[in-house]
């Protein structure tokens, strides 16, 4: 009865990629932004991401961002909160200090004018095996693109315009991020439709349909927080107090290689099913990421060290599908012993 | 387990109301056709019915076809199909003859001059209470309007503008439909995209959502054919030979008062669950009924004993809602014992 039940989950990962999504692991590409109605009708309503080229080259930004320069001298005086930790993975599954079992850690916040934060970003200091001791990242998000850095402004479109028709609404955030090589945000989604644009530098993506729900773990973490002591440098994580759970994936896509088989092990839904969408965002493209779609985030910095995106989020639709996800969600995946089947359908 | 499964295919029920399609079971009504952007974004996209008035008003039919005359003399000799049945259900579950089991029966076609198709359908003579002996419906669909009935195509467009730009595509089949009181159509899906245009008359419809399946209960039935003995005006059953099973839905909405409590008993999940969606559409109205919505139809003619529909079928989109449609009609509804938590949720 559960292996059953597991195979028409498992049937259903397969069915949405033959029917829609497609069965490689390619986004689908467009060399020009589509018509309000071509957005609405190929990818919003099938939840199917896409990459569009040639989307924000008349953005001021495109040329401006390139360097420091003009960064720097318009927020010269202006305060931005950079994420710090001592490893690149915020919001991400951490061990506890004394402990085996994981939580989920956010970094230390600081707040600093804006020149001082993107040297922080581009000069992180490679100490032993170009392991950094403090990766420092622009990504507040809270719609920090409209506050803190309100100043730039004109450099960018304040919405893109054919997904607000599309949508029928204008952004409800707008959020901008600055991060060098060693920052990764782990396995999530979001409660909306994202345009993910990149200004410079490269963002490569793992993506997951929310039909592949069981294949990510999600369980609940305790929530951490990173402490800098500025004095020595170092990092202490504490729990929060008091005690706040925080449902999160559990499955890193990238394991060390002395971790890799027992995470397999650990994860066979992911590691043996069918290949995640991956994709690499180039500057001047923007990445349409579905509502509720599961991402993984890397990113190639640009020839200064720095990979600066910006992401519109647009409110979701609450209809259908997402009743379908809650019922598919509220279907427990009995572990299977024989991880035979996936392997197999890995194949197809 | 079974029964845990069970409240959570219910849960769907509900939620796909709450969030999306109302828990009333009234049908969104629009005083004017939406633009193709409103159209898509607001209920194709949703998979959610509307009505919209003043739809066909410039329609040339929507004058010339409330009277006979027109028609008769542009289809003067022009052969038509006319389904005939001794009750008025075609494609409906029927007892076979000399046994109590059901069979899928299709009706009796003829081909003959339209004029004496309409005389036939409108002058449906009504034998001991009202029930006729033989009910006549002009129902042959496979794009009948622009094949048997092409004569009028310059009374009606031979799309509707907002819905083929929404789609991107052009209808697929249009269908002309001509009856009276007595014909009804039994709860069924059909894969399109559906707008159903009321032209004189008036149609009522049954609506529940694809995420109802199983209060369906839909089963394979053998089909079978009605034959018509023109001699002796009586009609016989046939089984199709070879024999060939159709899956159809088993619930009847409108039992006799005699049956009703049996039909409640053997299908509690119909009758106990949320009620469905009710609409009266009316002549000059369109309904937007989406694809792989269960419908069942019933009509109120006009003065002169007709109810005349036209409707278009669009392509769907086979997409993310189509392949969790799939997993849910692969997962099995236990019955259970205690039609309560039903009752309880129609109350709701």
């Amino acid at each position: 009865m559960s292996e059953e039940r597991n195979q028409q989950v498992e049937n259903l990962w397969q069915e949405v990629r033959e029917l829609s999504l497609g069965t490689t692991s390619q986004v689908e590409h467009l060399d020009s932004p589509p018509s309000p109605l071509q957005f609405l009708r190929n990818y919003v309503n099938p939840n199917k991401p896409c990459i569009i080229s040639n989307a924000i080259h008349h953005w001021g930004a495109f040329t401006s961002w390139t360097n420091d320069d003009h960064l720097t001298q318009t927020l010269s005086q202006t305060l931005v909160s950079l994420h710090l930790t001592p490893n690149g993975f915020a919001d991400s599954l951490t061990p506890l200090p004394s402990s085996s079992s994981l939580c989920f850690a956010s970094a230390h916040v600081e707040r600093l004018p804006f020149p001082q934060a993107l040297k922080q970003i581009t000069s992180t200091s490679e100490e032993n095996e170009g392991v950094p001791s403090i990766v420092a990242y622009a990504q507040e998000q809270n719609d920090c693109f409209r506050s803190e850095y309100s100043a730039l402004s004109e450099d960018v479109e304040c919405d893109i315009p054919w997904a607000s028709e599309a949508l029928g609404v204008l952004p409800d955030a707008v959020n901008l991020w600055i991060g060098n090589q060693h920052s990764q945000t782990s396995f999530h989604k979001d409660h909306y439709e994202n345009l993910y644009a990149v200004v410079t530098g490269e963002k490569h993506f793992l993506l997951l349909p929310p039909t592949d729900y069981h294949r990510l773990y999600i369980q609940s973490y305790p929530a951490a927080q990173y402490i800098l002591d500025k004095d020595t440098g170092e990092f202490t994580l504490e729990l929060e107090k008091p005690l706040r759970y925080v449902p999160w994936c559990s499955v890193n896509p990238y394991p060390h290689s002395a971790a890799k088989a027992q995470e397999m092990s650990r994860f066979p839904l992911y590691f043996n099913g069918p290949k995640p969408f991956e994709c690499t965002v180039k500057a001047g493209e923007i990445l349409y990421l579905p509502s509720m779609w599961f991402h993984h985030v890397r990113q190639i910095p640009d020839s200064k060290g720095r990979t600066i995106s910006i992401n519109y989020w647009y409110d979701m639709q609450y209809d259908m599908k997402y009743a379908y996800f809650n019922f598919l969600q509220s279907i427990r995946f009995q572990p299977s012993l024989d991880p035979t089947p996936l392997i197999k359908q890995n194949k197809d």
